[in-house]
């Protein structure tokens, strides 16, 4: 699959952005016709996807950036934000240190769910299924089987360690719901993730809500992102994060913050004190 | 200047972001309010600012981040998120790498060339002037002199070494002017920038005009954004483009993908071959 | 498995270092009496496994880091390394964007090969074999039909698109049989890894032969470093090149520098020109 | 200053690295020669200089490195080596977003004393003076005033806050005093060390001593090595530290580690709950 490019020009061809002296398009569009005419969500949708988006799927899209954008100086990355910027570096450095550290565990939940439904849809599709009633279940509860059976202990996108309901996630589902009644999305992803929260709810005895990644990533899979772009725009969002807090612990005056202020320090668990064996090399 | 604080609770304090189980308010605002209601222009002014905008100062924000997402694969940020996405790294990686280079070369001069104009204002003020006319022109001339007589050889802001005229920047100027008519901001920063450029023209014995860097310093100027906060800005709006390419980058197959295709060496300027130096200690 | 610790101090315990006012010391020995006693390879080992390496052990991790250091700046690492370095970020952001980068495919070729090694000793362990004969053999071609029975087309380890034979690979096997003569390894990985080659090119029907990921992990492997340590190792050894070419770099004037000369463009793959469709909103 | 190199091979020109198929040379030796004849440390001066170190040059580097790995959980980049392990990504970027933080504040100290120290022995040099007596306590007090006059608080490489005697200067000074001894480095900058502590001193009424920055900026000024590769040097040694960290945290079952355990949270500063001003534009 691998291209063999003959030129420089080539090997660094792309099909977003076009520019010449003087003009600078964007997947055709001039730059100074874009700007102030389109919104920075759109910009957004526009260089990821390729055209720009109706404005009831920027909305969406406005929602899900918005609901992502932080989760306190807990979260490992702002935390990272935070200390990073203590030591003396510059503010994209303390993001990129912060934003470096979403991966699977603390960012990735959002692109896991995403997958998780396009695999329910994929069930459904494959019988001829739509999202309604009792093939959604059937479908559901075969996923869910599924994950199990591959070890995967919590569904991503339902369930927080913090929040017994997580209050951006019924307010997100709101929003899907109105844009399908006004037939801007389907509504399929969002029959299914209730779905998902049911079948939860019949096999562990209890509720297991929805939370944020679960809820945009209904969003997301009801405007077509694919599942690895969906952890790029939760990157993007909890840039702002990121960027919030290195700039309030900027004016901190902390310098070379750890993770405890530094009377309290760690366990040690390691072997008691002990001599350096006999060094019979001579050095 | 250094705090002191007791507890790990004190350590990490912010004004940020407030969190209780089921309860997450930014800076005040309950998250379910915040969805649906404000885009994610305003959510970046509201955590780096503390209060929400006004809408038209929202429109100028959204403006000058989306003239800067993107300026093509030649742009370190841009080359180092595709090559980082070759390499098998998650999609948050390639976009630390890439945002991790914005530094004062790449991605400050919006930074210092707010700075600048704040500068200028300063001057003005010690003055009690206004920026209009003479007074503006004169402070203008005094701190380029001061920046000369400092050893800076570019005005941050000004002039490109690609574009003879940079196409974003008269449209972002443009609505400045559109805001300035409408008192949604002074306009005062507008006119300094001109200033500079008519400055510039004077000393040099040709135009060099305002680049993005600085049609979006003076919004950023203009909205009172702190110059540390406006590189943190430039690197949100770049981080869609860096996002964008990798993802573009991870459609190509490309593995392991360095500057020039494989069949292109470098030049190589060092020493000749040479034989290992004796080695008596028998390693 | 999570640990629910009480206290700060449990949150962050470690058995690496212990530490009072005017006391360090490395899992448990006094760093007064490690600096000066114990070479840079020596540390890497002490602080990785615990416990200090015999002599001719330290010799192989030291040639294998080594081995590793650099492999030109076609290599995204290093090309980045480069890149970051004009931009005006510091010399740790510039290694730290380089490194950033040495993912699965870039740098996870070593850690992949110790894994395939481990698999085919547990293969010959679970049937009481040593790594002899025909048993290794069979080992062998049961992993590598396993490898492409899971769609894996590249052995990781073997074969190398720019070098018929790498220069790196034969010398690094050398010393490793020099020290299984000596006793100071089993040379049961080096078996492995030529019955690996063997097998290959039977499979083949040409040779393709061991790179330096297959060497430097037949030293791990004898070392017995865990594989994701072994990324790690792979890590340090190439920060040294990372470090010299930007530091060489940051010599050449170069600013913003990207992947082609500034007057070699890219080429556009996307749309032709066109306009923005008509925004009835009135924004 | 700018280069303008005509083509790609000469915008990558290094004199590092020079490659063949077949062939690898560092700074014009055969990596085949290099491998298992000289340790890391040496591998690094190599690339780092351009020559090859002397037997007694590299031992005080090593030692130097040595010291350098590691200072608890405590200090911001092991921290987020720690923190970052526990989100899902690989180790290197672990190990990335880990010395990304090893800015001025965190990482620069030795940096800024191989300057400074550099910055006295020019004084002496300007006035032909060596390194001995009344002359060297002249140029450290006139530099210490020109210090204190740019409003530096604190010398680099002197005093720490958590150490009341930091227990690998003192070691590190005594390797560097037995190398002058057998006349392999000139002891100039040992001397010139001593003089600030002694200087610091009298102006502060009570011993400040120095710390492991100041001893190897005294080891890399002895050994000639320029300030920014200083920096570079304390980055390879904490890398150890930040992988050693990283994968002892791999093992410890944590998952999305923050900075302090979960059951704490923070103190909230901002302005109390309140509600949305009303948003009459219809969004």
């Amino acid at each position: 699959m691998s291209r063999t490019p003959q030129t420089p020009q080539d090997w660094w061809s792309t099909a977003i952005v076009e520019m010449r002296p003087g003009m600078l398009r964007f997947r055709g569009y001039a730059v100074e016709e874009l700007i102030g005419q389109i919104g920075f969500a759109e910009m957004v949708w526009l260089l990821t996807r390729g055209e720009l988006p109706e404005r009831s799927q920027a909305r969406l899209l406005e929602a899900a950036l918005v609901s992502a954008v932080d989760h306190g100086p807990q979260a490992p990355s702002i935390a990272v934000a935070r200390m990073a910027m203590t030591c003396g570096v510059g503010i994209n450095n303390a993001m990129a240190s912060a934003i470096n550290v979403l991966g699977d565990v603390h960012g990735g939940a959002g692109e896991q769910c995403v997958a998780f439904f396009l695999r329910i849809a994929q069930r459904l599709d494959a019988r001829g299924e739509t999202a309604e009633g009792a093939a959604v279940a059937a479908a559901v509860a075969a996923e869910m089987t599924a994950l199990a059976d591959a070890g995967v202990r919590h569904v991503p996108g339902f369930g927080h360690r913090f929040h017994p309901v997580d209050p951006r996630a019924p307010r997100l589902m709101q929003l899907v719901d109105e844009a399908a009644r006004d037939g801007a999305v389907s509504g399929r992803f969002a029959a299914i993730a209730r779905a998902v929260e049911a079948e939860l709810a019949r096999r562990k005895g209890r509720k297991i809500p929805m939370n944020v990644d679960g809820a945009t990533a209904v969003i997301f899979a009801e405007l077509g992102f694919a599942p690895a772009l969906c952890r790029g725009l939760f990157v993007l969002a909890r840039s702002v994060g990121a960027l919030s807090h290195a700039w309030e612990e900027s004016q901190s005056g902390a310098r070379n913050k750890g993770p405890i202020p530094r009377n309290l320090l760690w366990t040690y668990t390691g072997p008691p004190p002990r001599k350096l064996p006999g060094r019979s090399d001579g050095e």
